[in-house]
């Protein structure tokens, strides 16, 4: 955890950053309650801000699977709250009956979602953390520690994320935005969002315009309401209004989050990010791409690499499940673009701001 | 009208045109029925395809009021049809009392909507025909063929756009469009996709992209509708899937429609233009407008003249009347953008492909 943070009751304390006390308080997106898991129900938002509070791991693996809470990170981090009730339900103190039981409900957390790679990693760190002591209740304490850690280190990674990337954020800038890379998705403090949030807390006077995002509007559904939740001014735009406020001189940076980084700085994000990034680079506006370590993929050279998920239909002809387009419409629907690295003027991560050429700058 | 077409009961036979039969009769955004218009209902379209008879020149002034017909040179059309309609229930003969009756029509139809200028260029047209004659039966019969020919005059206005762009069009394109300048705007074949049905029609192999446009979805709605009525292979995707799909070399041209050009080719249209515009440029994309030279505005010498209109917030924050952002949400809501000429690759009238410098081009 590498002393940064504590943990104290419900709450974050980073002990060196009062000032983000207001904005702590009122992210929520998934708390650990010592019996049980608040979280804050995605599905519902903005236009419904409802809790649920999760007793059991069934009832962890459900929301997972019903997508009430969405975001890799922040599925990451429920898979493991999920298995911390589990072992607090798991009443033997044989240790291999024990095993027996704790495998169940990590494989159980497992199957909840095909592709979040931090629900693997999660349920993997957990079942080696298992295998090393034969003490129950010593074990039980370290898992249920661990689910915190695992917790806490996605805040300090994006709160890492939020410091250096704030540093790149002028008294009264005007911030685009394209998608969802706040607190919700990483359990955290985001990290397009969470620079915002923190050049914000710490008086600059900035302000956001977000893009919808079509087709899933996660830009108008969360990150609006993410913005609003955390005082900063915030302006929700269509996707194609983004070029037209650039070439008015209404935009001083571009902060975007990713899915995936090529080693050569390649970026894959949010359909749409590319042309966010040519209109910056036409109109002279820097464009910037925050993200951990951890989205590197050090094993392709060039976005080239990235296949592009292809969704269904009606996320295009409908718009909140209203359709819009007349029935047998043909669509194209790919979830993500690639921007290349020639348009982003740095990447922000918890190690620094790195720049080109990016390959040395990931130190691979 | 030029010798060019025909107007042979509901519908336009161009006699060099034979191929644009099955287009023709799907083309059915206004037609004059000789005692009664009937329009297809563009506010139920594409969930609906309802045609309305208007057998009154107070049925036409509330079908352009309540946008059953919209689109600015089909209101001028059906201002023109509505007045005819005023006429030939005009039943006195003598002229005084005829031009009376006439006035109080004209005067209806032209307080319908207040920025058309085409339903204003219309009224004009018909109140000046009608002070050059005082045999009353003998006007009626010209104001009735006047409204005619204005039909006609914008379908042979947006046939030579159509065929003058359709030369710019090779076997086997693949055409992203913005927004919607079809028949249904245009009263006629459509400017933008007026090109690419003509082309198709005339056995070129083509495919078109549809940006959907937000905020109103015309292209989702109508580009999209008109596109399949005229056989053309179309795929709608939203705005922000345009630059990926430039980038992946999947589109071979850009043809988009204008609402107002200034004497150095700056073109304002839908917002959205502008963006796509840069995303063709920086792909190497020929950019086409399609409009006819009465949309260029001799008045204005650039871009910057042009104010532009910032529409309600409900437009952005819901869709289809259903709610997306949270209650509160700030917008910015602009309904067009400019693209400065530099991204223009030609502008194509009805008088020819006209290049840089537009101003020569343009002949002012």
């Amino acid at each position: 955890m590498g002393g940064c943070c504590i943990y104290s009751g419900n709450y974050l304390i980073p002990p060196h950053d009062e000032k983000l006390t207001e904005y702590k308080v009122t992210m929520k997106a998934i708390e650990w309650l010592n019996d049980r898991v608040r979280i804050i129900d995605q599905a519902l938002l903005p236009l419904e801000e409802k809790y649920i509070e999760l007793k059991d791991y069934l009832s962890v693996a459900r929301a997972i699977k019903d997508m009430n809470v969405r975001g890799a990170p922040a599925i990451g981090v429920a898979a493991a709250f999920g298995i911390a009730l589990g072992v607090k339900d798991n009443k033997t103190s044989d240790y291999s009956k024990f095993l027996v039981e704790f495998n169940k409900v990590a494989d159980t957390m497992a199957a909840t979602r095909p592709t979040a790679v931090n629900l693997f990693k999660t349920v993997d760190r957990m079942k080696k953390l298992a295998a090393t002591i034969e003490d129950v209740p010593q074990l039980k304490k370290l898992l249920v520690d661990e689910a915190i850690k695992i917790h806490m280190e996605e805040i300090e990674s994006t709160l890492k994320i939020s410091r250096f990337g704030s540093e790149l954020i002028k008294d009264g800038f005007a911030i685009l935005t394209h998608c969802n890379a706040g607190p919700l998705a990483t359990a955290g403090y985001g990290t397009a969002l969470g620079i915002m949030i923190y050049a914000h807390e710490h008086g600059k006077k900035i302000s956001v315009f977000a893009d919808e995002t079509r087709p899933r509007c996660q830009g108008a559904k969360l990150t609006v309401w993410e913005l609003q939740q955390a005082n900063v001014p915030v302006k929700l735009i269509t996707d194609n209004m983004a070029g037209y406020l650039m070439h008015s001189g209404k935009v001083n940076c571009v902060i975007v989050g990713a899915d995936r980084i090529a080693r050569n700085g390649d970026t894959a994000n949010k359909i749409g990010t590319y042309s966010v990034a040519v209109l910056a680079k036409e109109n002279n506006i820097p464009f910037y791409v925050a993200a951990p370590t951890s989205t590197i993929d050090t094993s392709i050279a060039t976005g080239d690499e990235i296949i592009i998920e292809e969704r269904n239909a009606e996320e295009v002809t409908h718009i909140n499940g209203v359709r819009i387009a007349s029935e047998g419409t043909e669509v194209i629907n790919p979830a993500f673009d690639v921007t290349p690295h020639r348009y982003i003027t740095a990447i922000i991560t918890e190690k620094g701001i790195i720049r080109k050429p990016y390959k040395e700058g990931f130190g691979i």
